[in-house]
């Protein structure tokens, strides 16, 4: 399964590409399945550009990614909170954006609480960015400093919609 | 100048397309320039549908309206109040969406204040809805049954886009 995440925002919007790697693969481990990013990055929106410009900017981008990586499925944050009506506005306008990507290519949308992603990851809903950042970076087997915050928080999503998928995948096995 | 004004909803997204008219042309009048509606309606998104499938309807239903009237300019409420973050959050997703349409389409996005709007429309900034669907039906000359709420609301702040670009028309005039 190949999941693209993506953070939204209106000034970087994250996305990170997850495999999961099944056993006989060269990717696998001993434990039959492996996580392996793809891709990852921001697309970086100037805000003096106006917000009609900004959203075609991140419409072209996610296509392009979409095209190029063909995740199976787009997982994406659903957000309850903003600081006030404005930027809930402003935030809603790029998420839209973002799932209309999605569902031009013809993939599913998830949507997950942050609590729901952070407690998937970190197994705590609570924890802090650095926390998830440093827990993407060991799931994922990368290297070198940690990917930037928002690029990680996408990373965390598409975890986050792997892990669920292989969990309802095990319950409707042992109830079957 | 042609204009489609849209009025933004996560249920109900009205449209309206408005064309000022030139003395000369067979609808003008005495005074010289006259306000016709080109088309008019509401796309209606099912809330059975997941929210990726409504904002393509939105994007699908909108390109088709730019692709048949060939509008110069997109005109759209530019919002400062919602019920509750959630209620923002959606109302953005769909916003967003909109925009998307024009700009994709080349056009330029103007943005108006409800007040604006219906300052422009009705000559009073608080005006009932029932007074800006009277208004616009007497600003179009339109006969029968008024149009529907989202579609008057729609035209109207495709009416108001007309008169504040005549209105900075004739001060640049007046001052060059």
């Amino acid at each position: 399964m190949r999941v693209l995440g993506i953070d939204c925002g209106s000034e970087y919007t994250g996305y990170g590409v997850v495999e999961e790697v099944m056993a006989g693969s060269r990717h696998s481990t001993n434990h039959g399945r492996r996580l392996v990013c793809c891709a990852q990055g921001a697309i970086h929106l100037k805000t003096r550009d106006s917000m009609a410009l900004r959203l075609q900017q991140i419409f072209s981008s996610l296509s392009a990614i979409i095209a190029e990586h063909q995740p199976q499925v787009v997982a994406i944050e659903d957000v309850f909170y903003a600081s006030n009506v404005k930027s809930a506005l402003k935030l809603g306008q790029v998420r839209g954006v973002a799932m209309l990507a999605a569902s031009w290519a013809g993939l599913e949308v998830a949507e997950y609480a942050p609590l729901t992603i952070k407690s998937a990851v970190v197994g705590y809903g609570k924890a802090e960015k650095m926390q998830v950042q440093q827990m993407v970076m060991r799931l994922l087997h990368l290297d070198g400093p940690p990917p930037p915050a928002d690029a990680a928080d996408a990373l965390a999503i598409a975890i986050c919609h792997i892990h669920t998928a292989s969990t309802l995948k095990r319950y409707h096995t042992a109830h079957s």
